[in-house]
């Protein structure tokens, strides 16, 4: 298979979204948090987005030379506008004030409005966790998903990521979909002809289907037994991404794809340092990471993730043909050398 | 089936305590929390908890008249020393004083430490919401949960709650363990002569079991397909109850029924008008939980629970004949009253 580096992925991505209308620091956020994705091999949210996001920035979905406004509402809480751009650049500095905020504070808040699909949200805690913080993130996205028990959509793929620093070792890496599975598996599994694992989209009456063809919409993480818990941290995300931000619920997003506007997103971090050293926090964190050697197979979150960064890092980032495809017409469209 | 009043719980309950060496504060705070459980339905956490609480108060697990010490550590950050005692007393405490810090910096944390088994983490961020903020609570606990895939436990059962205040209506409630389903389940249906359902217990080489008897641990929220997340989630009870706070990690408990001791909790606050009323903010919320309305048998996260209030405020708590017995003769040891 096709493989690139990150440095060639780079140059591609700040090319493609630059041509498409974005400024400097917006294609560079972008494509951090999209290379990020693709590094950790989370390709869901990886370079296969770019050409979506170039197809936004054409439309006026998103941005591309935003006035960012970074305002502080009190003391350990800010409020960042991301003047209608790409959530990326708006979420890298909500984690940044974050993080500042933390420091004096010892927890701090960023709620970012007026924003658009920010990608990994692993993108922003891992940024958090290299500048020694706990960070957490969440954000409402449109409706894909319906409640437990369910046949309309309520709530969006929202995600939920909350990374610890490890100054010896691999990060702590939570970075979870509070649906079953993304929508873009069930579109991929109707092109490949396959069959869904069972539990996570039903069709319009609510009931659970594996062909994707009948899919209308998605379970909540969980699946039949446990639905009813992914559902209630999508409510998470919609109480802390959409409702206090004063942005648009999921169910009030239009549909289209990666065309979520009126956004908001929820940047939060601690400092580990409160009662101890980060050294000593991060000796302790090593020793949880550990506590999972023994049982082979097992993970702390985020253990599968850094297994595939090793490996890509030494590898390169694999480019399937149909992602190579999209890519290399999606630089035709900008007008770009391709030269992936 | 027997039944008996919030007020007439809380007598027995108050005295049971007390009886068992417990001082007021304590004796108070671990009744409001039970019975909060017990009012919602959640009988996992409610007043069956409390013979075994009386026990741990006579035999020194936890300390009934600790000497509970609130420092600030930062503007918007306190720590709570729990001094050994019920997990009860500190949780309220420590957020009150997360409110406090939320009023005052628009985020709060309270860091607890040296504490026990604090019952169910919702009783605390409603504590939150019915004082106008948005609580966060979640903690560590002793081990009774594999890694997802694996075959010994590393995490406990341990829950994440949040609750987020709506003035004109029911708070929002989101309040899971992690676990697939409560330890004291598997052990009620070995009594019972049931069979657990599938994905929820594990034996001592990880395969899943659906007969109690041969299970010996719990799996992840999620079950066969889905546990990851759940396993990743007790990942974060972890890194914010047990690893933050310099307390014991949940593998590092000794695994007696509600005996965890030097047990670590995080208990956050948010204020929900850092960018509008809080009338605006139950307005939406409102929104939202009205937007299930049009599928029944679906809920916003809670909606079950007050539910189940309602009907129990106008009917009282039942009091099924194993844990009328179980309560019964706990008032004998105790020496005080029945009463119910």
């Amino acid at each position: 298979m096709r493989t690139a580096t990150i440095e060639q992925l780079a140059g591609y991505s700040t090319s493609l979204l630059a041509a498409a209308g974005a400024d400097a620091p917006s294609a560079e956020a972008a494509t951090w948090a999209v290379l990020h994705a693709s590094a950790h091999g989370v390709d869901s949210h990886g370079i296969r987005l770019l050409p979506w996001y170039a197809e936004c920035l054409r439309t006026g979905l998103a941005n591309g030379r935003p006035d960012i406004k970074i305002s502080q509402l009190r003391r350990a809480a800010a409020r960042v506008d991301a003047g209608g751009g790409m959530g990326h650049i708006a979420m890298y500095r909500a984690m940044d004030e974050a993080c500042a905020l933390a420091r004096d504070c010892g927890i701090g808040v960023s709620l970012v409005v007026n924003s658009t699909h920010f990608g990994a949200a692993g993108a922003y805690t891992i940024a958090a966790a290299d500048a020694g913080f706990i960070g957490f993130v969440t954000s409402n996205s449109c409706a894909y998903v319906v409640p437990h028990g369910g046949s309309r959509p309520i709530h969006g793929t929202s995600p939920i990521s909350l990374a610890a620093p490890n100054p010896g070792g691999h990060p702590f890496l939570l970075d979870m979909a509070t649906s079953s599975i993304p929508w873009n598996k069930v579109l991929r599994y109707r092109t490949e002809g396959l069959t869904l694992p069972d539990g996570v989209a039903v069709d319009a009456e609510g009931n659970f289907v594996t062909d994707p063809n009948l899919a209308t919409a998605l379970a909540p993480a969980g699946g039949v037994d446990f639905g009813f818990k992914g559902a209630a941290l999508a409510g998470v995300a919609e109480v802390l991404g959409g409702i206090l931000t004063g942005m648009r619920l999921s169910s009030e997003q239009s549909r289209e794809v990666l065309g979520d506007t009126q956004v908001g997103h929820f940047a939060m971090a601690v400092d580990p340092t409160l009662l101890m050293t980060l050294e000593a926090f991060g000796f302790r964190l090593q020793t949880y990471i550990d506590s999972f050697k023994s049982q082979p197979g097992t993970y702390a979150a985020g253990g599968p993730e850094w297994e595939r960064k090793c490996k890509r890092d030494a590898d390169g980032i694999p480019l399937p043909d149909g992602l190579y495809a999209d890519l290399e017409a999606a630089a035709a469209t900008a007008g770009i050398d391709f030269g992936l």
